[in-house]
């Protein structure tokens, strides 16, 4: 490989000649050679070239950057969200805590982007652009990382998770109307419980989400504040007057997002409490999701020997063993999604447990799991909610069969029997194999007619609606 | 000891003479015998006595409860609530997940104790209270134990930790503004950075303690939705047409807090994702928390070979063999309550994950590991507002030495001379142990005059204020 | 209340006249009331009286204290030692991290016991105990808190844990090999497969179980070093030559129990990972135990819409509204108590990545947390063991139902007519609702004596016997 | 993109036509669109193309497989191993949790690969090879991807983490001998406490790192199990007898690593216990390595506002906006790992305890996150080894200065005149700002001859020793 020379404050270094990074990004690479290449998160630097841009701008505006800079700026920023230069971004996540190696990498790129466009242009002719001075301008690593990673959140979860849990709580919604007049017995304690509607089932999967989804968005105001403007400690030193304000405006309007101005900088630079927080709801909803698929899972078991209640769509062939079987593979992948997530959430919080004074210094580890929970739980929804969700259907003979046949519905008696008595027909029935109906009987503690009027599963899923018919 | 027989469906048994409990609660003694005796937290069984006697209350108003039954019932709740019944609430966290046998415990409690009071008495002759055809008329345990969490968990809440965090965050509030002329070093990387004040470094951490709080409170609404009324499923078998939005208000008049009838019952007894998101803020200021502290801690270090920037009070001998050792064992303390917060955290997600159908069965962990969190940091928070925040005070002298020595105070030169000609100085100060005006003037790159002009630690934790100030 | 003054470098307190413990003691119980009252863990006050008694002796042995003192310091310690002295140990987990709190309350204790034992005592006159000049001699909290953890863990751990977990194992073996020959439908992804015997079955639960066992085995021999002798930071400083190896021969003579001088004194101050290692074992234990419980519960339900091959015994009515009803109630209690055992985990490992410099100050979280896993795990083993697993037994008849009707039982046709052919007739079976007999005969790829010959569910279990014996 | 029609059990579909795979991984890549493309780990992979050649070389020897094909699975194998067929594995983690797409995956690339290589060659005319019932004869998915997982997993831990682990605590023991007289301030409670060396400091890190090297290798046996031979349930159907021993055998001879075949092959396809209890040791290390960096951090605070006992290489510009700033970076890279690696333990251990019955489905998930963390922990510990701790080195004078302005020397005059006095020397230098030596000698506790005597912070760091000498 080719290489020229950069240098900066420690020297000088070898850098490949196509690549547009400088002698800053080229020692990170050299001195952190850790796990996969290149492993910064894309929307980490995307929201740089958001960032950089809007710096550019609102400096231009403050009068100390020229327009020419400010336009060459805008051009690189603009290549770099169009996806031109990926191949420069070569950092990974375990570099600096501050993430100063990847604000460097952007400013190198941005400044030898230029420098590209602009030699043997006459037009540009004695423009230099600075990677610090110029690309850098009131801004710290400091500030500008941690605005970056509240850009990038914020646009993950507003335009790829929220949408995908919308459609998975719409789904369940949907299949809880369609369900709900299928009579099926609930479960307590995994037992044989009282009956309830497979589309009363269906409406607590769907208040779980829904629940999930309002707890994100609780979340959302904190991660829209940027502390901009802030530099290196949250003072400001080296911005000059009003730059929060104006950077961030120009900000929203370059992504049609309402962002705001910290309103404490130096809180949102020394700690994260903001991905804390929004990565809590991720986990509820990981947790929720374990839980209804967990759900999901053992109905669909069998189709023999299991609860069988549900059928999902054979997607594939389910075993390189045993053929013609089905698995409910769609299930196990977002199950493993949400232990995913989980495991996150300690990393997210013993990392931000961990900052120092003016500057957490864990950065990229924070938004490398956030991102990676955000965009793991979107696309499994999606693909739970495609592949697998639509298509279930209830087996309503086996539904039915579980229901009619179980002794929970002796339950209904005891306002009539009381407790005991009641208790007392369902042993006889189960040890004697009988239906609850020949146990009461033959216990002569309710006669045949009273049996008929009192159980009925059907009434027993909406007792009140029931009750006022009864009247 | 001596023993009376009690019996239920599953046969006689021994109970404790004296003691209120009846067949149920003593198969649960003798069947869990795990970890600390009577470890069920006090507060599930006073928010038991809040159920039992508004369901009372409410089964006499829909005419299915005689008046004597409910006045004696709510004569036993009542004195449950003024603890007088203490010793009759034997039982422990780790018994059946859905927590029925403590309310079998409280029923029967309430129908033995009815039945001391009324015994002897010819006004109440004739009256026999039976626990469960009487006493959990209208209820399961599934969904009084749900809703018991749900009360106890908003009252820890509001009545104990809101208050002790909102007097905490005045108290950094406080000092943030009384530190706010104290310019001190700023620090990122743990290494010296520019300036900030003391005030601006304590407004941070009144900032995270403030996000903190209010993302608790967000919380709030779904803890106050009780799921009364849907007795063992959520169907509301065995309970009359309108008995969820009565018992629900009784509950909110004798407590005089806002609760309000669940939307879906099902939902909320199924799985317990109020307390998975409620915890979720419980953790957020534990990991704030854990971050401030550490701060002081390091600041407070020394006597003299430490930061030694603040100071504070000594309530204690510090050391058993080193005499004259002051610790900051306030911070230590909260330290630890701060880790078991982000461990209870786990136990809550894992717990909640594993509910199965209609009945989440981690019911008694889920709560016994919330109520510890919420009172160990309401507890730990007001030990260390009051003999360790409250006394804390800049070592000013100390203070004003470490910042006026910092080579960080270079970085204001950077928009006159460039970053890479400021960065020489910093390393030639560094290198020669001068200060960094020497260096600058050694190198001819600023005047003395220019240094003094530009290098002012003060206004640089202002900048803006002060670069008004300098138009 | 009545009260004496006591007095310590801070200057005078008040002290209740009935208790033993002094200023220090006193001033702690004042500072930290945070979370329940006397919460620190008997064992550590235990073990405590057992180095404390092992101090004095080895002191004496030094020549520096007198037989009189050394005597009398044996003295108080059995008598703590046989529980005498418990109500004069009031302070709570959340003290200093270091845990001198309870070292000096300790100290205390000793002293004025031996000042009540001596008193009015000529034979006694003239020796006055001082805290620490005389029962702290030679010690430091750091060494003492830290060793009271060594010792208190592994008494706990081979005292109690591993005795729980041996009978847990023997009975899952003997289960194992009881049902030895009950042929099954095996499961994979919750789905029916090929067959097993439950005995094979269960004989997973008992690898499982044996391979944590040893696991947990394996980390004993670093919780067995005790970093005696070291006093505050590990040098052993005010301790006099050989005082560690005396020490820790007095205590592994007291206790029978094989301890060691730790090899690196610094680092069993400065850090707990062999609380982290030794717990980590304990969490998968957890993890393991509720993975086998879970397939349990799955196992039992019903009794007749449910899996229901095994049968429970019946400890308790199973609800307050169903009547009849049975749960997997000591399945709860142990998945909750394993719930547990993972958070605190995390706990542990978050405390013990805190440690500054020559000390860890999370000791008292820790080992609580430590000690309340391994208590919960021995009881709830014990408890599950006797009131459940003992009991459970095989629904033979709904066993052979399941097996004889499975799909799966095609695989053994895969070697004689393909994969793909085989799949074709599980699907038949499947669609049709018909036998995999007929549809193999149906379908014409088998004849009714080849599918006879080759499709044997109880030799698929031993397919390797079976292979032998045909040959 | 030109595409060729597959087709398996459920019917045709399109696979590119470049692409060596065919229907059944095809419909994975389709079903499952969830995070980043391709993210099986490469060692997953390569172990199945290890496994795959072992299984037919012992297919052949047991006569079901011909030499031919053997030769050709052989040599498809190694062209995998050999890195060539890299572009023909683009399945995700989040798949089914058996792992059944990529050991399909691998079927197909082996068999379509031998397709190629045999077509138009009159050598192999009439070879047929079958991705199931040849390549994948003998075997299950469950078998393989577990035994896989084991390989994957022990290579890396063998092959890569324990090397990396061993340099590491090379280095700290090398750093440990040679600041052996380095005499410095020992800290408790992050405050000023006795004297300790600089080489005693960095033993305690030597022997933490030791202790997590050996807690590793305990856990090395139960991954060296392999379940093969297993199949689907561990009955080891349509495999012949003595399969396990044999395959097991030929993997050992071509990794040369000691495999061993499973004791229990139920448990190893049902459980991963072997990977909680490994990973364990893992987050152990990265609990240690948490501490430990983070007192270095400390250690190198500064340069003039700090602690600053510890020098450190500057690798690169540690500021974009503070000129000359040097950084503990490659400390805050691997602390960012290890809070990677404490959050993939929750996450390997909520997958684990989730298995149902015959079979884990969290196989994925599991060793993806195992993988991870030792791949970082390994890298990590290289980086930092490299480029910080080689480099490390006292600032002598500082430590100097330190140790001697400590107020705790005098914890060796209390053996001379007790506690109490001691610490009013201490107080009153507090007080009075002035040195220990003085305010002993103006409170006339100790003459300045004592004083010199006693107090000599050299010998306080081995008080053994000088006692010895002073005899």
């Amino acid at each position: 490989m080719k290489y020229r020379v950069e240098k900066d404050t420690l020297g000088e270094i070898n850098v490949p000649e196509k690549k547009l990074w400088g002698a800053h990004t080229q020692r990170s690479l050299q001195n952190f050679r850790i796990g996969t290449e290149a492993s910064m998160p894309k929307e980490i630097i995307e929201s740089f070239a958001i960032i950089k841009k809007a710096a550019a701008r609102s400096n231009h505006k403050f009068g100390i950057l020229s327009t020419n800079k400010k336009q060459l700026i805008e051009q690189a920023c603009d290549e770099i969200l169009a996806g031109k230069l990926k191949d420069h971004f070569p950092l990974v996540i375990w570099q600096t805590g501050s993430g100063t190696h990847t604000n460097m990498n952007c400013n190198e790129v941005i400044a030898n982007r230029v420098k590209q466009l602009t030699e043997n242009d006459f037009q540009w002719k004695n423009i230099e652009l600075h990677p610090i001075d110029d690309v850098n301008k009131s801004q710290s690593s400091n500030d500008t990382f941690s605005a970056a990673m509240h850009i990038a959140a914020y646009k993950k979860l507003t335009g790829s998770l929220l949408p995908a849990l919308k459609e998975l709580h719409d789904t369940f919604n949907r299949k809880s109307e369609e369900f709900n007049s299928v009579v099926k017995i609930g479960r307590t304690h995994f037992m044989d419980a009282v009956p309830i509607t497979l589309g009363q089932e269906f409406s607590a999967y769907s208040t779980q989400i829904e629940k999930g989804i309002n707890a994100l968005k609780k979340t959302l105001p904190d991660l829209q504040e940027l502390p901009l403007g802030g530099t290196a400690v949250g003072t400001g030193l080296n911005s000059p007057v009003g730059f929060d304000d104006e950077i961030v405006d120009k900000i929203s309007e370059e992504t049609g997002l309402p962002f705001t101005k910290a309103k404490n900088k130096f809180a949102l630079i020394a700690g994260h409490d903001a991905f804390v927080q929004s990565h809590s709801a991720l986990k509820q909803l990981a947790v929720s999701l374990l839980k209804i698929v967990n759900d999901l899972r053992v109905m669909v078991s069998g189709p023999r020997a299991g609860i069988s209640e549900l059928k999902i769509p054979a997607n594939e062939a389910g075993s390189s063993i045993m053929p013609g079987k089905v698995n409910p593979t769609q299930i196990e992948a977002l199950s493993m999604v949400c232990t995913q997530v989980i495991g996150n959430d300690t990393t997210i919080s013993v990392a931000n447990s961990y900052g120092h004074f003016q500057l957490n210094v864990f950065k990229p580890v924070l938004i490398a799991n956030f991102l990676e929970s955000a965009t793991l739980l979107a696309d499994a929804c999606n693909s739970f909610n495609t592949n697998c969700l639509f298509g279930i259907a209830p087996d309503t003979e086996k539904i039915k069969s579980h229901v009619n046949n179980s002794l929970m519905l002796v339950t209904p008696l005891t306002p009539h029997i009381g407790y005991d008595k009641a208790a007392l027909i369902a042993k006889y029935a189960h040890t004697k194999k009988c239906s609850l109906k020949e146990a009461a009987v033959q216990l002569e503690l309710v006669t045949e007619e009273q049996f008929d009027k009192w159980v009925k599963p059907g009434e027993m899923t909406s007792p009140n609606v029931a009750a006022k018919k009864n009247k």
